[in-house]
């Protein structure tokens, strides 16, 4: 029998009315004919008022306790789908990521999921149920509970449907799908049909929020295909898997913006062996996530070193750099918190300079400045002031030709 | 080592500051040289608001699915508590009720502890933590969430003290004790220092709200002492244990009263064998708990037959009871749902028939109608009008030398 594997995230069960048009939803898949799995996350604001209601007792929660207050939200929200079905008169089950038999490490707060074991949901499919799994959590070797951070729910649903071979996971939201760029700040975005993973992977890192990137990894290596829709509507949503049409290779597939992004730039660093080593080790320890790095070409052996950081992280790096960079006889040291990644992606740009160029161009045409620059196989990414982001992505989004269908 | 199991109610961990307090209390138990475990409830009123989000999806929920969801208040309350602890510096462990090894049987909402596992708690407490332990819950053979129902917690403690041989059971609450009445009622209550399980477990059956019956029969059946005191002074509470002191034998130990009574009354129903079963099986089949049954002599072969339900039940009561009234035959069916019980509870009564006499007598005087009698070994129970209640009290209080310690 066909088998699909929904989630529905925080928004989509933010209250008892929303959580019965999810079930009539789901209701609606199982009456078709097919088994169901849903996923499901917590309740609107749970998880971040369970935080607020933690840091009142304790500023620095131990990562195991914090993650077994978190995840009941799960559990409710859970529970309360399971109910709304059976009110329709329909079977179903709620379970826990431990009883779903989602086996992670023992990383709290951020645990990777090692094996899933799914015995009783199959068995509980078998018996006609619709089953109704906690997403976000899972069980340590040590039947500890974990969670696998912001978003894992969108892993769980992921990884499910790849455990049980689903047809499908279907990632519901309150969006209609993958844009070519934000809708809020390009008019002309449209939704794309269908998406690449690794181009979705760089949708989603570089701030298109729709689906957790861990998720999107997941469906790579098991090809599972997953539907990114809107669980307030029937529209069809953004498909993405690997097949790739041929008429969308070598083409820009969409624009990605952050405007969470501080620049750090050393100027002056004296080029020898070590020094980057000196740099980067106290902010991987003080575990500061250092995004993209830039070193120029050096003169006399004096290069200047920029790397962007988290906005709320530029206060603790600097306060961290700065020691180093008098020790290290560097002469300065500066911050920018004002800037935004603009990025362009699709698959094939590497073969066909003439994107970087165009781009390049675009800006420059625009008066925009760019800080830096970083590329991946699939990606450009020019760092530009924060002012400039709209303007950039409105002028890409047309030369690129992204509003033509 | 001495070990000491400590319970919180709900009050007692109602908010961030409460469970600070309680994080203080249970620190300098610790810091004593005690090891000490902590069986908590859920915060304040998180469980009737679970049950209200339940109702608005589903009037009548699954209890599997009620008990997962009423399971989460717990699992918040620990953790909290656990960070608290470790504010302090203190090492400090959270177990679910399933990993604390509370094994019950399958009845979801209402289920019993049928054994308890340990391990878990003894090798936390072995790497000297701290432990806490979610109170209400626990986990069937199937891996299901079960609850214990109403005032689970404190059976809870009481299970997990006999299990680990600890040297007490305390249960913190917000009353000081457990006292010779109501205080509400009865200025001149006073706190006993001590009761014997089976006179507390009358007082706990009869409404004094203090404790959970099924606790106090945990701690008979292991004979584990349990301390009643209050979370937020170091009164010194009331303790609940088998000794009997000579000089408490052989008196009135406290009186308990219950406003949640309605009498119904089959009246002139023939005196013949099954007519009890054919009233009272429908009742046991809607679930409705009758309590004191009083069949009065029969004359010429027909009879009067009268008894208790709790006021919520009567009108299901009552539709139930008239088919049955008229197919026996029986002359009229009438119900008073403004009645209470005030009860005597005191071990070796039944050898002092003088305790009986007094009561009446004393109800008689102040003008009090006697509507039903019952009585056990160690209580003698008179149903009157609820009208009558406080002076009924504060007259037994009085004749019975409850306000002299």
């Amino acid at each position: 029998m066909s088998l699909i594997v929904q989630k529905y995230g925080g928004t989509s069960v933010g209250d008892a009315d929303k959580i019965k048009n999810v079930a009539r939803r789901v209701a609606a898949v199982k009456n078709s004919g097919k088994n169901i799995v849903v996923v499901v996350s917590a309740m609107g604001d749970t998880t971040d008022d369970l935080i607020e209601l933690s840091r009142k007792i304790n500023p620095n929660p131990e990562p195991r306790e914090l993650d077994v207050l978190l995840s009941t939200g799960e559990l409710i929200s859970s529970t309360l789908l399971t109910m709304a079905l059976h009110a329709m008169g329909m079977k179903a089950i709620s379970l826990s990521g431990a009883q779903a038999g989602i086996e992670t490490d023992g990383l709290y707060s951020h645990a990777r999921i090692v094996h899933i074991e799914p015995k009783r949901i199959v068995k509980e499919l078998e018996q006609g149920n619709i089953v109704i799994v906690a997403g976000f959590q899972g069980m340590s070797s040590d039947r500890d509970v974990t969670t696998l951070g912001r978003g894992g729910s969108d892993t769980t649903a992921v990884a499910l449907a790849a455990s049980l071979k689903a047809d499908i996971a279907e990632i519901y939201t309150d969006v209609d799908g993958v844009f070519t760029a934000d809708p809020r700040m390009v008019p002309d975005a449209r939704r794309l049909e269908e998406i690449r993973y690794d181009e979705m992977l760089e949708m989603a890192t570089l701030g298109a929020k729709v689906m957790h990137p861990r998720a999107v990894e997941v469906g790579e290596l098991y090809n599972m295909p997953i539907l990114v829709a809107c669980s307030f509507n029937n529209n069809p949503g953004t498909i993405i898997h690997g097949g790739v049409s041929m008429e969308i290779r070598n083409k820009v597939r969409g624009i990605a913006h952050d405007l969470n992004v501080a620049k750090i730039s050393i100027i002056g660093v004296p080029d020898r062996p070590g020094i980057a080593a000196n740099i980067f080790d106290p902010l991987a320890k003080a575990n500061i996530s250092v995004d993209t790095i830039v070193q120029n070409a050096s003169v006399n052996n004096i290069a200047d070193l920029s790397f962007t950081v988290a906005r709320s992280d530029v206060d603790k790096a600097l306060s961290i750099i700065n020691p180093v960079v008098k020790s290290i006889k560097a002469r300065d040291c500066v911050s920018d918190a004002t800037l935004a990644k603009v990025s362009i992606i699709g698959t094939g740009m590497q073969n066909a300079p003439g994107y970087a160029a165009t781009m390049f161009r675009t800006l420059y045409e625009k008066g925009i400045n760019i800080h830096l620059i970083t590329t991946s196989e699939i990606r450009i990414t020019c760092i530009i002031s924060e002012d400039n982001v709209k303007t950039a992505l409105q002028a890409l989004h047309k030369v690129f030709e992204l509003d033509k269908a």
